[in-house]
């Protein structure tokens, strides 16, 4: 099966996730084929998607993210053994020279240089961090958080009862990651600063944003959004300080700086290879460079986003991992091709588990595409199961064609479950009503009869069949203005023991009238409403309140609308 | 949107899932049509399901089951005031006369008969369960578990202190459930016994259900397979006596009979409506019966198997709502398909949860299907992240064609969400080689780098590539047997701790040479192995030992062989 290659060396520049992975596969295909691996760092193939929580003290040592799982460290001798390659750590490429197919390597230890030659080269060069856009000193406590050395050097601080206040500068996922890890164990008082008006913007639509916001705050963390930072400087005792635009100084033991990473591409653009746009390598489905003796892979790359067709920079140490073998596959001699990507992501913040796939409402619509949504609130198994967990899910389609366009979860439940499944349906261009045919395990203590991908894919035909479910919001006046609603009633149709556990009111408005009529005597107390205002119904979950819209319709009501998710959703 | 129909009245017979669901989505999509749903018990749509869990107390009371989420019991009047629909409960169909479109309806409290016209009329009878194939007395502790009254009688039974020992005859879903729910709260000593020789038959292949015997066996079960009842009678002492066929025989003061379920389609047929071979209701995709006037749903009909296209009867709750619905969409005028099912379970034992989709190899090779199959065992989530929990996976497809035909999955590891994306790829036709596109989420919480469904196809793409993955298999000689090895050298490449804390030897066997050299050192080591042997390879979960065979291979050795699955999968 295996087709022996002319050129028979191949050199890997890169050792932390796409580069081993490559190396690993080829060694075990090829014989006979010298496979030699540089990596400019002395540690390699760590797992860097694990440093928050090396930071966090959920692990210990920093070895058990260079150790294999069995406990053999990752060393040069290691991959050389039980992996068959050669790994040369300390060892930086300075340059590939294409028309004689040699990188020159600078030896980081003696200072020496000298030159490889190769007959296949793959780039798995990663990612960098990007450069703060605001003035920042040089110093040890106000850092990024890309590398094991910060990730060490932070875990040496708390450790020895140096740090009791932490700004994180930037609310993206690492950024999200680290403030569980500075307020779970070690107890530090931790602000976030985001210059968006939501954390996890891009991914995340606002509405769900904000209950990542709410669990922030629940867990007594300052979240301030919306705030420009102007500098980091250091002040009279020393310590750093973040001074925010237009309002404050915050003053810190530590400060991280996680404003996003760009692809490290720069050894690819000076031998000439093609660079995208995204600043990634631009790479074929077979990921070959604009040269084809030259793959890559990982986060140096651009990727194919499967809904807009557009390229994308996703760096991921998933795909990173599927690139190294696909890579190896093709210069294998086989025809793999990675196809592209969906962008699908999972992160945990305290209690709650945060997933999206696909495209979020905001993303779809500076696509130009024209959406609709539907949000709901699912328990994670049936209600008379013990120890239900819920979660909150969005929908986002294309109105036009029905072609399913993305899913936002939030919540303590199961989410990861939902957040694969639309995946896979993404992957394969599905359409709402694909959803309705898909058949998820069921058994009451795993899931509901009908699967929250089922109601999403029906309350996106209720909302075709003219239900007017409302936009959700984050605040009451957004919500008003969001719904075109100046004047309504606010119908809820929860049991009155519900609605006393968790009230759901808009005190001390004007133009809100408060009804409480419970579903089921809905029908006899019509006569309460006035058929001429908006009524907006809501009640825990959704589903009722879609019914007692039903009725209302049915009695000839006709401004009727519908909170979907409910009280469990409603962040009013 | 909504097309009004001639004849206006619509009659739904059945009222746990399909029926209440189908008038419910009819109830709100028409207006001016009369909605009637007879049901001949006295409860309705109450959560079948869950009785299991309701005899194992965990769930409190019985009402639980009954009433809606927020606390209002599921009474006709609740779903003439919320669901807008008319239920008539002890009210049983006696017949259907299709050329004047009524049926006879008998009230089952005053003995009356009455005629009721119909437009439109909707089957929903469900399912009963099947007569035992042995002589069984009539007794009120000799019964099957498929009823509420089945579920109150045993709590009744139970919390008075008045059952010790309980025979289960079936070791299907409803017989491992109740294996739990006798076990685990109440401490009854439970005897589980099985026809067939392993429990899970036709669902799970063997070497899977000797995973969840284990589990049992663990948890102080008694687990006879291949155990044939021959009847049960009644002792001296009044108390229930199962008798075993060249055996023994049980007694215990309760047995339940859990041989299977059959469609209730004796009214269906009696009115001449096609009957197909399973014994349910024969309907098209939109759900209509041979009389386009009649739909049928749920557990009384057969639905298409989507990837051998035969007839099967699937009695399912997630099944029944999904029928409903569709039912109700098509009554509506809107062209809705129910196109199929690929057969997705999901079970709890204990600490295990079970799960399975599509074709399990036994039932492929039943229908002619020429099948591959490789087997893996994963952690959940990266080693190095607290509390990692594992899973095997047993990935089944046509040789032929590369097609997906089945996933099956035992662990303490969220085998959910790989089960459900398992189900969506199968709905879609995919191939092996689309897992390796498929783009899961992935964070170190949640989930590894490469998903156990990549590493699964890329296990059978090794086995193309001439890998030989042993045949996994229950017992020392069946596993030799079974994939032809007479004289072996059992190479366990694990660390020597690993070892020391799980051996893994066939001991007293002349024909085993155990041989231990951790991955690291086979290299150099070679010689401790003999060319001309057969060398099976173990190590924790499989990568490893597959990595070995590949460092054998490539140093000349040819008889080399893998446990997939590893130390972790074994039952050796």
């Amino acid at each position: 099966m295996v087709k022996k290659q002319d050129k028979s060396d191949i050199v890997v520049i890169g050792g932390v996730a796409a580069g081993p992975k490559t190396a690993a596969v080829l060694a075990r295909r090829l014989t006979g084929h010298k496979i030699t691996l540089f990596q400019k760092e002395n540690r390699i193939s760590y797992g860097t998607c694990g440093l928050p929580y090396f930071a966090s003290g959920d692990i210990n040592s920093f070895d058990e993210l260079t150790y294999t799982s069995y406990g053999v460290p990752r060393t040069p001798d290691f991959f050389l053994n039980s992996k068959n390659f050669e790994v040369r750590i300390l060892s930086e490429v300075l340059d590939i020279n294409r028309t004689k197919k040699t990188v020159t390597v600078k030896n980081i230890d003696s200072g020496e240089t000298f030159i490889h030659g190769y007959g296949k080269l793959v780039i798995a060069t990663g990612a960098v961090p990007n450069r703060p856009p605001f003035p920042c000193p040089a110093s040890t406590v106000v850092r990024s958080f890309t590398r094991p050395e910060d990730a060490i050097h932070f875990r040496q601080m708390v450790q020895t009862g140096q740090i009791e206040k932490v700004v994180i500068i930037g609310g993206g996922f690492i950024g999200c990651e680290l403030v569980e890890a500075m307020a779970g164990m070690w107890g530090i008082e931790t602000v976030l600063v985001e210059k968006e008006p939501q954390v996890l913007p891009f991914i995340l639509d606002r509405e769900m944003a904000e209950r990542v916001r709410h669990e922030m705050v629940k867990k007594e963390i300052t979240v301030m959004t919306g705030a420009e930072v102007e500098k980091v400087g250091i002040g009279q005792d020393n310590r750093p300080e973040v001074h925010i635009k237009k309002h404050t100084v915050l003053s810190a033991d530590y400060v991280f700086i996680c404003v996003g990473v760009h692809p490290e591409s720069s050894l690819a653009k000076e031998c000439g290879l093609k660079i995208g746009s995204t600043g990634g390598i631009e790479v074929n489905s077979r990921l070959q460079t604009s040269d084809p003796d030259i793959y890559a892979g990982g986060d140096c790359v651009e990727v194919e986003h499967f809904i807009t067709g557009k390229k994308i920079f996703l760096p991921m140490g998933s795909l990173a991992n599927r690139h190294g073998w696909v890579i190896a596959e093709n210069i294998c001699g086989h025809k793999r091709e990675f196809p592209g990507v969906v962008g699908s992501f999972l992160v945990k913040v305290f209690d709650l588990n945060i997933g999206t796939t696909g495209l979020s409402e905001q993303a779809a619509a500076r696509e130009g595409l024209e959406t609709g949504s539907v949000l709901g609130s699912f328990p994670d198994k049936p209600d008379y199961y013990p120890e239900v967990k819920t979660f909150t899910l969005k929908l986002v389609f294309e109105i036009k064609s029905g072609r399913l366009l993305g899913l936002q979860a939030v919540g303590e439940g199961d989410i990861c479950r939902r957040v694969d499944v639309f995946s896979a349906f993404l992957q394969r261009k599905a359409a709402v009503e694909d959803l309705l045919h898909f058949e998820h395990g069921y058994a009451p203590p795993y899931a509901e009869a009908l699967d929250p991908l089922h109601q999403l894919a029906t309350m996106v035909i209720a909302q075709r069949g003219g239900t007017s479910f409302l936009k959700p919001a984050f605040d009451f006046d957004g919500f008003m203005e969001h719904n075109g609603l100046t004047d309504v009633i606010a119908l809820d149709v929860r049991e009155p023991e519900e609605i006393e556990a968790h009230p759901w009111r808009i005190d001390g408005r004007n133009n809100v009238q408060h009804v409480n009529i419970p579903l089921n005597d809905l029908k006899k107390r019509l006569d309460e409403l006035v058929r001429t205002r908006e009524i907006v119904i809501m009640c825990r979950r959704g589903p009722r309140a879609y019914q007692a819209s039903v009725i209302l319709k049915q009695a000839g009501f006709h401004k009727v609308h519908v909170i979907g998710g409910g009280a469990q959703a409603s962040l009013l």
